[in-house]
């Protein structure tokens, strides 16, 4: 690993990154941004980069300069208006990203100015009912919200526009984040604080996919080592599984994804065997039954489409397989199982951002990383980077299952 | 409690007890017995008391007299024909009783004329990968299976009827026991060894009802003290749901039925608060969240009805909410949830007997009821007692409602 400034990772000591110049702090703190932003004005409308306004952090509140961001498959959801009640515009996409504190609103006790912070989707006040419970990530206030597009405290956008008449329009927030901007204002609450030896580059990918993938094995099934593992749906969160699966010490891990792309990734990334089931001659599910002996003891569905859920169920051994649900499942449809299946002793659960408790635990999970205490491949997972103002381009790479994970500069 | 002989749960002591005579045993070891059992000859149809022929048992089988049997509501469903693949006849039923080997086969090394024994319906042959898991009770060979009808060994009956015309007609079996009968030969993994100083009337509940309850409460949720819970169906098992909760230190146990009747008896059972849906103004799972500030941690559906299911897994808590499936679902309705719905942190999965393997862990069960370190209030499950002539009372007694347990003697 190259020094933090190497990798563009430490904006904060290294005067080559513009983004050193922010920490002329109190020129910006309590005044409004003015900065770019990806906007999204309507579905499927290529993204516009429009000058915003970006207001001061309020009470509880920490504003962040974005240094990078990527895509992942629920901001193309969003993008797309799958669910209608999403459909909010002009709105400010983007949720797995990694930055600096710029200034921070009245209250906020545990984040400063100069901080390397990744945002949460899935926040944690800290104090709720849920937070205090060890059995749940789902924090009462922030927990992840699709259909939230304004802030807790009072309802209002941080973001505006200035239109050519001079009318300002809100802008909606997204998914407690919205990182596809130079700044973004979030609740505290879903920010975490990272070691600021740890590059930002590679932190941006903990801030969902690769937590989401790792965190589903090791804390919500809970993996034992010498298990057997399916994955379907081989995308950045589906790797992501495969490799907190080899760091767990699976025996083997069987990935199935109908893109021949995804199968040379695979390879480094812990999968040991491929299934595409455009081969198949009958179900997936019992082709991976005949492979192991009755089935995998886990399999990982992250396609986001029922009868892929279906297959991954049915995939796992009767007495003890365990599923877990990591795609997001847009259509009406219900659960296709019958519950007399459940009486053949396979469990199904959903988990959301690994079932991490993201300020408790991210923080851990990074400095174990950087001592080499878990040796995940994040680089792999980075497979291209381009400027912000490309933003369409890797929109389009994610969308035609090219890339895993584009970063982007800003 | 009074002795076993007071009880008639100790037929081998007892001289008063008609049963004493197959002592003496070499008289009908190795012969086919001439008895009496219940028959069902077609769907809903009055079961007939007939003169059965029942043949000795084979390798790894044993013969038993059943000295006490119950009914259960799987044997209800399947005297209705509920499910058209159960539709065999004619067929002994039954599958909740308790008595003593009257001979065993070859092989059999665990079992001796004279043990005191319960049937399981969900067996356990000690020796498959899912016996050997901790993980599960489902044998792989002799798991229940509603649609079994013969002898697993070779596939036929060992009951049969001569007609008027002298012709042999062979009786099928049910659920792995066929317990409305004098004598049954049942598998040895079917053959649970208890205490000889346990009270046979007793142990017959741990055949099924009260076992399945208080191990989906014990096993399957591993219910932690302090804990709320919501039944929903009163019956036996769901009262045996309780009474579970109760022992574990639960804070509150709701109770959930439209039958008033229900209620009365719940009291001593552990219930500490009633719901009738007919009495309510919007759905139960409402009322359960509002009583229990956010839902109660475990709910156990017990009434074999999917709409009944839906508001059982919404009346727990979202985050780590809990629930149980134990009533049979005969209808094709698929489960009525959404996938998405899993992402609230509630957790469903289904409980067979509950979660006991019934030969290593019942005649544990048993010994610490009888050294009371279990004080489980069997005896407020027996709420009837027959004559086993009287078994279509029986069967119309648990059917309207009006029992929950009605003890059959024979």
């Amino acid at each position: 690993m190259g020094s933090a400034c190497q990798e563009h990772g430490d904006g904060f000591h290294c005067s080559n990154n513009r983004f050193s110049n922010v920490f002329q702090a109190n020129e910006t703190a309590g005044k409004v941004i003015t900065c770019k932003a990806a906007v999204v004005w309507g579905p499927e409308e290529p993204l516009v980069i429009e000058e915003v306004q970006v207001e001061p952090p309020q009470k509880m509140e920490v504003r962040i300069k974005i240094l990078f961001t990527s895509i992942c498959h629920t901001d193309l959801g969003a993008w797309k208006g799958l669910n209608e009640m999403q459909r909010v515009y002009p709105r400010i996409l983007g949720h797995e990203a990694a930055g600096v504190v710029e200034s921070v609103g009245e209250g906020v006790e545990d984040l400063k100015e100069g901080d390397h912070v990744v945002p949460i989707f899935n926040g944690e006040c800290g104090k709720c009912t849920h937070c205090e419970s060890p059995m749940t990530n789902l924090c009462a206030r922030f927990r992840v919200d699709p259909f939230k597009s304004t802030m807790a405290g009072d309802g209002r956008t941080r973001f505006s526009v200035i239109n050519r008449a001079g009318e300002r329009r809100p802008i909606y927030h997204f998914l407690n984040t919205s990182t596809f901007t130079e700044f973004t204002v979030l609740d505290s609450a879903c920010v975490v604080k990272v070691n600021p030896m740890a590059p930002l580059r590679r932190m941006c990918l903990l801030s969902c996919g690769i937590s989401t993938g790792v965190g589903a094995v090791w804390n919500t099934a809970n993996l034992k080592e010498g298990s057997t593992v399916a994955v379907f749906g081989l995308g950045a969160v589906g790797l992501a599984v495969a490799e907190g699966a080899r760091l767990r010490g699976a025996s083997e891990v069987i990935g199935v994804d109908i893109n021949l792309e995804k199968f040379v990734k695979g390879r480094e990334m812990g999968i040991t065997k491929f299934i595409n089931p455009k081969d198949c001659d009958k179900p997936v599910n019992e082709v991976i039954r005949e492979m192991t002996n009755g089935g995998v003891d886990y399999s990982f569905e992250c396609a986001g489409n029922l009868d892929v859920l279906r297959e991954a169920f049915l995939s796992t051994h009767d007495g003890w397989g365990f599923t877990v649900i990591l795609g997001i499942h847009p259509t009406p449809r219900l659960l296709p199982l019958h519950p007399m299946e459940l009486f053949d002793g396979r469990r199904i659960t959903g988990s959301v951002f690994g079932d991490f408790k993201g300020k408790s635990q991210l923080p851990d999970f990074v400095d174990k990383y950087m001592n080499g205490e878990i040796k995940i491949n994040l680089d792999g997972f980075i497979t291209h980077e381009l400027p912000f103002a490309d933003i369409n381009k890797a929109l389009q790479l994610l969308s035609e299952g090219k890339s895993l994970r584009c970063l982007l500069h800003l």
